[in-house]
């Protein structure tokens, strides 16, 4: 266990780590460095550190975590330099990993092992006070090694990302930045350009008013901390730039079906993009996927989901997940339920019915 | 009240209504059509009809509601035509408007008030199996009358929406298409996109494996329906591809601004995109919106949910949501729990922290 850990940045991602290192006894003080009074002052209040200090707590400790902004991270490395001492490993969270391991390599001598890190989780919530002790929980946690970076420093690292919970996936940055802009920096500029579509015309709030959960789930990225992505589209801008380039030949394919009037190509083109989106691990909020649902009608009621589940609890079944689907005031609503496997499903709707509450398998 | 409901197609919006419409007796009688006998017996078992019949039980219905995929109601006007009397009024559910409603003042003679409409409600849950009895809550139902359509025909649609707890809205057909294509339409077809753009890799498998919430958002409405969606995609396609056009502008300018490497205009193109998104109004999931949160750390254990939903019935506070955010198995879990106002929100913090549980504002 490392005696000390410090976290330069307590927002989001330093915070959540904060709250499961000191949460798991995962080491002996965590410290917090970060220039805003209020991230500090919260995050001891929450208990996701043990003190406050600056950047010179970084001297003997085990490991410095940089959760700051991807574009901030160059100048924090240049600002612990002076403080660290051979032993020490440094890692950073931030969504782009080739630059930042390059200036990691300019900034820091040898003697310091620098592993970078991108712990894929977030939350809407930026800050403090969207962290959360469970926030590595199952996630994907990247870390790029060189094949400079010594072994202890990798092993150091991995270490605290499985103690918090976190998958660790160990790939070369540049690799890591190509996958990135992929899956995440690309669908952050096509949702900022849909937005901008439907922002920019005349008839914008009848849009904004009639937008349905298929345009609310397409552009919810989009609502998420601009300075941030700036620095991740600067930093990550050739690969990113390179799947824009990928998607305008898809967007090009699928208009000349349309144009054409090709039925059968366009029902094939959406039939492949279902098909690879069916591929799609399935999701889960913990180790198990809860796949197994329930489907209940309840009355609309102070305590009624006290009762659900508690029927439930007493039965010794495990709620997996539960969602309030749709209400209708002072009627009654429909709540998803869903559960580890087929015979919790199973039992659950034998003993809702039995309480008198509709109850189907989905 | 009418005698007769006659619903065309008893999948996820037919079923629906059926459900609402019987649960509430909103009619007398809610007869069901559909080629499927299985949809008919699921339908028949759930309570979303009271029997099943031919075309001809359009006779003298009050109204009959088309809910089959809009390629298709062309046709099932022309099959119901022989079938329907001066004063009854048949309506839809499809996407498009302007060629169904053109198809069915072809179709139909003028003492049959034909009114189009759209509930946009939808669940990710195709067909029967996903009906559900408040899918129409709070949702909004949008009717396209034309000049020549008659205001009992008008009258009837809108009252039968509002009995199911939609929201009215009228608009013309060709608007509606128009208004469709920005916020539906167009957001399908750049989901489908950029599933395709991951799909073609060769890092593919790789891709899909770290995809995160961002990606499982933007490209959700990607997984539905494909031939729904080609009938969606022909008959609006001249809005969508104006829609397109509108939106690989804005790729452009954004393009643009990376390739530059001005930071500035990145930023502003994101924070304007991100207060757009900020205009969206609250979702809601019945009568209230519920934006008082409160976040809970509990322990892993049957029962939890129960507990928690126990203490706060006991103390008369309402649950307006609840969401499991994360859990770590055998050992704890975050929840996230929604309140209608800001004294449910108070009250409820101090109940659970009077009884043990860890619970914060948010």
């Amino acid at each position: 266990m490392p005696e000390r850990v410090v976290i330069v940045g307590v927002g989001l991602i330093g915070g959540s780590l904060g709250l499961a290192l000191c949460g798991r006894r995962l080491a002996r003080e965590v410290v917090g460095v970060d220039p805003n009074e209020e991230n500090l002052r919260l995050a001891l209040q929450a208990g996701a550190i043990h003190r406050a200090a600056g950047p010179e707590a970084a001297r003997g400790a085990e490991v410095v975590v940089v959760a700051t902004p991807v574009g901030t991270i160059p100048g924090v490395l240049e600002e612990l330099r002076p403080h660290l001492a051979p032993g020490t490993v440094v890692t950073d969270t931030g969504s782009v990993k080739g630059p930042v391991v390059q200036a990691a390599s300019r900034a820091l001598p040898p003697e310091v092992g620098f592993v970078g890190g991108h712990p894929m989780a977030g939350s809407e919530h930026a800050g403090m006070v969207g962290a959360d002790r469970y926030l590595f929980e199952n996630a994907y946690y990247i870390i790029t090694p060189t094949p400079e970076t010594p072994d202890w420093a990798v092993a150091r690292v991995a270490g605290m990302a499985e103690g918090v919970g976190a998958r660790v996936v160990t790939m070369d940055p540049r690799h890591h930045d190509r996958l990135m802009a992929a899956v995440s920096h690309l669908p952050h500029l096509v949702a900022a350009a849909l937005m901008s579509t439907v922002g920019r015309r005349p008839e914008r709030d009848e849009m904004l008013a009639l937008a349905a959960g298929g345009f609310r789930d397409t552009t919810r990225v989009a609502g998420s901390n601009p300075p941030l992505w700036e620095d991740i589209f600067r930093y990550n801008a050739p690969r990113l730039l390179e799947m824009l380039g990928l998607f305008r030949a898809e967007l090009d394919l699928l208009e000349g079906y349309i144009r054409k009037g090709d039925g059968l190509a366009v029902r094939r083109y959406l039939e492949d993009a279902a098909a690879v989106r069916a591929a799609l691990p399935a999701r889960t909020k913990g180790y198990l996927p809860c796949q197994y649902e329930v489907v209940i009608t309840v009355p609309d009621r102070p305590g009624i989901i006290g009762e659900v589940g508690t029927h439930l609890g007493r039965a010794g079944i495990n709620i997996s997940d539960i969602e309030i689907l749709r209400v209708r005031e002072g009627e009654g609503g429909t709540i998803r339920l869903a559960f580890a496997d087929a015979a919790s499903q199973e039992r659950a709707v034998e003993v809702l019915l039995a309480r008198g509450i509709q109850a189907r398998k989905r």
